[in-house]
């Protein structure tokens, strides 16, 4: 069955997620007065779940945390089906007011719309604890506890709050949780029929193509790695080109191949030396020793795997080459999330119908989508950010660009509660 | 007039030089029990060279200092002619045994041996001030100040101590010397007829090639210069690899093209990306900005000084190439030092003599006589340092290869002093 496109009072919904914005980059919501700092159970962020929980109770929604702080609003009793909407509203250490934080408003504005306009769409908003790390040093925590991919032990011993030491679980129950019912946590997905996330971009190709909505079909996977050279540390003056076993020059090596590797792979694969660290590190040393960082993703699998693997090789061939030796070790990986089709299409026939310029494209960053795809249809809405910065108080995200997220997740939903489009 | 070669008694001359130099490394001649670390105006360094004015004055020498405290000893009264030896006997830091204080040692052994041989040379022997800058942060200290390659005002107000800031001129006042009569320090070159400099070779082109011995006949030039590259820092996942402002692909672009140019130009040209710096060099963060050094060095003025150039010109168009921009800062330079054939040719034939094996070969690293050898025939005696290994307390040298050094020295002097060989 088709359904309708509503057009929803852009400019109002703008207004009330700008003042949601600004109210929660106000003083009693950061830890810090230059940047957005707020991390789980420290009174800023508890302030900012009960700004939500008052928002939302006032639209008849029941509010309740889940056994360690991932807050669930829903407007229907439990054990009836609703669709998913969400982001978190934690922030870096030096964060800004956008990453996260737009998208709970978002989908906030989406539940007034739902009342306002009388649309009686079944809804349950998730903000997902500690999607950022800033207090445990562990991304998307909060999504994968719910997803159950933590270990007790982790959870009791390993993670530990960058602020004093002591454990989560230490943490997690002096704020009043229960963490030892954890393995509940997974009952927050227990009614979602799907789920919709919105993000801003982190990143400039949304204002680049000049386009106000990225429908995301995909999230990639990455590697994280090291690549460590080990050279000869020598006297810059005293030490012919031909005596030399200098690290630094496989590094560069690595650099170009590992670049040429990813345009190579293609489909959205990128490859990334972010951090270089030389020793001894002085002007007039030949490097002895090269450690560089790899960041390769993509959403094809073997795509970006096959970077990583062909980039582990051929830095072993040309430390050899060079008569050195090079090791690779790995940091991290994730698999990379194909999202759900349907609610992938309901959202770009959505974001046809709003009128506005839109794509389809992938997420580079890792969300709290992530740790969910695999149980729940899910799909993601981006908004451009200016520049792409991201993850610094320079962000800023437009509340217009938001707002007309809120009009598409609204619409693609009702399209999928009809059963289709 | 041809002069028989001497040959000394080694092993004795050995021992000499390694009680020497062990006692020199014992706790009243360095401020760490853990590095050699001894510089002006410390007590530490005031025992060094009471040590050494021990030694000559038991040798019938006459010691003084300069202004400033550059120690000068010689066995024939001012206005004869002398034959100039010596080094630095200050050391790093964080420094070895070796650096400086085994060439004071050598030359000392043959002011011992011209005594004890009654060989009737006459010798001023030279330890240079603050050769390694840990003092006051310059490097060639006292021998730029016998060069007047310094100005009042950098001794007054410019050069001021590591340790607490204060002026050299105050320093050096407090220490008993007169800074305000500096300019006079260029007296103590007056009557030498000829320079030479024994050095550990701080790499290791003696050790890898079997040579106990290097007649150094010139001393590179060197340019010291930073590139900085501005690209646009971007989420290493969410940024296409078209969309890339990398900064430090055009640092690895640098690094290789500066190898290629430094083989190309030949001669012993040498050039070195020591330093690399990227920001905000994080895993997943596009650098924004790479800034790198340049340690370009050669004896061949226009091949040194052109790898410079071409540098700083590939740099600037292969930023360009990728949209970012790039700038050329030198941070300091020297011209290239040619040294005395005359010098040259006999530290070559006594080193013949010797029946050891030995190259004629270039410094890449500075030293004292770069200062002096414009005025001074000089040339300079290499020993091997093991591994290459130096400015480190791991510096380990041979005294065997220092009292080969000696006799060498010794030999050429006899050789200079009869007008010829």
């Amino acid at each position: 069955m088709a359904t309708r496109s509503l057009t929803i009072d852009r400019t109002k919904s703008t207004e009330r997620i700008e003042r949601d914005i600004e109210t929660l980059a106000g003083a009693d919501y950061t830890r810090s007065s230059e940047v957005i700092r707020r991390y789980a159970y420290t009174p800023e962020y508890r302030n900012t779940l009960d700004y939500f929980v008052g928002e939302l109770e006032a639209l008849g929604f029941e509010c309740y945390e889940d056994p360690v702080g991932t807050l669930v609003a829903r407007n229907r009793p439990a054990g009836e089906k609703v669709f998913g909407v969400g982001s978190h509203c934690d922030s870096l250490r030096n964060g800004g007011k956008y990453d996260g934080t737009m998208g709970v408003v978002a989908v906030l504005e989406v539940c007034r719309l739902n009342e306002e306009l009388g649309l009686g769409l079944p809804l349950q908003l998730i903000s997902f604890l500690e999607e950022e790390g800033s207090g445990f040093g562990q991304m998307l925590l909060g999504s994968r506890i719910v997803a159950q991919r933590v270990t007790e032990e982790e959870l009791r011993e390993k993670f530990r709050a960058i602020d004093d030491g002591r454990s989560f679980w230490e943490h997690a129950e002096e704020a009043g949780y229960e963490p030892e019912r954890w393995q509940d946590a997974i009952r927050i997905l227990d009614d979602l029929t799907g789920w919709i996330e919105l993000h801003i971009e982190q990143a400039r190709v949304l204002q680049d193509t000049g386009n106000r909505i990225g429908i995301v079909g995909a999230i990639a996977g990455y590697v994280h790695a090291d690549v460590t050279v080990h050279g000869r540390s020598d006297h810059a003056g005293a030490t012919p080109m031909d005596f030399r076993e200098d690290a630094g020059l496989v590094a560069a090596e690595c650099m170009l191949k590992l670049e040429r590797l990813a345009i190579e792979a293609g489909g959205g694969t990128v490859g990334t030396v972010g951090e270089i660290e030389l020793r001894p590190n002085l002007i007039n040393a030949v490097p002895g020793e090269a450690r560089f960082s790899l960041d390769i993703r993509g959403v094809n699998e073997e795509g970006f795997r096959g970077v990583a693997r062909d980039i582990a090789a051929f830095a072993k061939e040309a430390a050899e080459k060079r008569g050195m030796s090079a090791e690779y070790a790995q940091r991290q990986s994730l698999p990379a999330t194909p999202l759900d089709e349907s609610v992938v299409a309901a959202l770009e026939g959505a974001a046809e119908a709003s009128g506005e310029p839109f794509m389809t494209m992938h997420s580079g960053a890792a969300h709290d989508t992530m740790s969910i795809a695999d149980r729940i249809p899910s799909a993601m809405v981006f908004v451009p950010c200016k520049d792409g910065i991201s993850h610094s108080p320079e962000e800023d995200a437009n509340p217009a660009d938001a707002a007309l997220g809120a009009e598409i997740m609204l619409n693609a939903i009702r399209t999928l509660a009809a059963g289709g489009r």
